[in-house]
């Protein structure tokens, strides 16, 4: 794949000013306290980057955004349209009605009942499909009928600027960062975070955390290439993407350092550390970066300054008391 | 009682001074997404000022510490003493420990389960009594024979002084605020808050919420003078102070522009509120601001600037779910 695909700064820079005022910048909060000090050592720093607080309640709001706002006059006409597990839907619906487009989306059946209902919320219409299968198929049957935009989850340049923007926001947070762990599903955010990290603090490395379950990055980077897993299996329904694709692989291979990966169980306790020390309620999902620093990359990393990405959460309190339920 | 009660603004300046770098300015972040524009109108502004990301997670650590800072250095020697649900005295611990003294606290049984932990992961001793009363008669005996300075959980003008700081940055991050909401136990932080706000923007309106278990505020500002109430019944546990007390009752009647109450109820609906709509896991008492506006404030503040001040939250994961079931 050649060199064109990589992002530069100043084209971080100006999707950073595209969004500016229409997203939100997310704090950073260090995380602090007796127990925190206990799992990570003293010497340890470790900061929160909080984009659970993002608009629409996850990052996936900046890349639906950009590429909404990239679209033409006619294309706006037509409306967008996307298939979601919920979050990446929601930022959709959000994205076109911040853009006076229509939006109709196709969701899992099995997706959480808030984010079906966030979606209606934000004017989108939405289908549900039995399973992700049917979910393409009808997804891109609206693409073809009624010439509606797809605005893909993960997989695209204008998408990983969108997600970069969450990075370059860090590196200016917490310039003198030594690492960054950042949740993969499809790689769109890692690809964009990565590369902007790599731009403004080379020395920074950057992790991918990904499910056990759901592990297609990881098995993409053993095979040199993008692959597909036969089945996804995780509670972080936001992870389970059931394959890589080339832009956001390839930006992945060339600016992570490592991926780990992290079991259900792993993702729980994470859940219940953060409830009780960083005071948020996050989805699985929101949970994995922290549950990577509490597993795999607890030695590595000790001594250093560490960002975890908690790219989100969207999640009814039923569902959350369960997950967390020990 | 005479005017020199009364807090003033080069005297919290010079609390917030003492206190900067020792305790976390905590952020303040938007209120946004369609629920929250479903339940209080396009127009109206609600901003959370987030201080359960306080040190030891509650404001209870302003207090604490500025109180422990001015103890001579007779009385550092001879340590400290405190009673408390919980809250108060991880707060105490954390102070004795920033000041290199120590702490002898007492706890009533019934204490989540985390706080005693936490309190002893701070290094206080921590005792156990079986209610408010014998905890009352056992840290006075602590104060008498041991000669350890007593921090009170919310009364004295230090203690106001401390609870002002968070007030004056609220006013700092958020200059054209209309109306600020405060969560009201025996009364400190709303004494320290309310006393600050109407010295730096007096048009801003301030209102105290208790919830209707542990009015003691609601009854003494009624009374025109510091009662106590026979029971208190309450899931916000962190609020359940059963009397007033002058130097904060006073603060409260000359700041405040009107006290309302919310039902345990309101209290778990305001919790799973701010769980799908601010991503925050918060024990009872840090939902109150939250409860009072989808409650009894809905309709006066509609159409304003509001900020809720989530005081703080310590609580188990187990505690938390039990709370938040419907």
């Amino acid at each position: 794949m050649d060199a064109s695909i990589s992002l530069t700064l100043p084209e971080i820079q100006a999707a950073a000013r595209t969004l500016e005022g229409r997203t939100l910048r997310t704090p950073v909060a260090p995380l602090h306290g007796i127990e925190a000090q206990r799992e990570f050592g003293l010497d340890t720093k470790v900061y929160l980057k909080l984009e659970l607080f993002q608009l629409t309640g996850t990052f996936k709001a900046r890349a639906a955004l950009l590429n909404a706002l990239q679209l033409s006059p006619d294309a706006r006409e037509r409306g967008v349209t996307a298939i979601s597990a919920g979050n990446h839907a929601i930022a959709v619906a959000f994205a076109a009605k911040e853009t006076g487009t229509s939006a109709k989306v196709v969701m899992i059946a099995s997706a959480n009942p808030l984010r079906i209902e966030l979606c209606r919320a934000y004017g989108a219409q939405v289908e549900l499909a039995e399973d992700a299968h049917q979910g393409f198929a009808r997804v891109a049957e609206l693409a073809r009928v009624e010439g509606r935009a797809l605005i893909h989850p993960f997989e695209g340049r204008t998408t990983a600027l969108g997600t970069a923007t969450l990075g370059l926001e860090l590196c200016e947070q917490l310039p003198a960062l030594d690492a960054a762990i950042v949740p993969i599903g499809g790689g769109g955010l890692c690809a964009g975070v990565a590369s902007a990290i790599k731009l403004v603090n080379p020395a920074c490395q950057v992790f991918g955390v990904e499910p056990y379950g759901a592990d297609s990055m990881y098995r993409s980077f053993e095979a040199g290439e993008p692959r597909s897993i036969e089945r996804v299996a995780t509670i972080a329904d936001s992870l389970g993407a059931p394959y890589a694709l080339p832009i956001s692989f390839e930006l992945c291979r060339r600016n992570v350092d490592a991926l780990v990966r992290v079991s259900d169980d792993e993702l729980r306790v994470a859940m219940r550390f953060l409830l009780r020390n960083a005071k948020i309620a996050v989805e699985p999902a929101g949970a994995a970066a922290t549950a990577a620093l509490l597993g795999p990359l607890r030695e590595r990393l000790r001594g250093k300054a560490v960002a975890l990405v908690v790219c989100g959460s969207n999640i009814d309190a039923a569902s959350f008391a369960k997950l967390i339920a020990e």
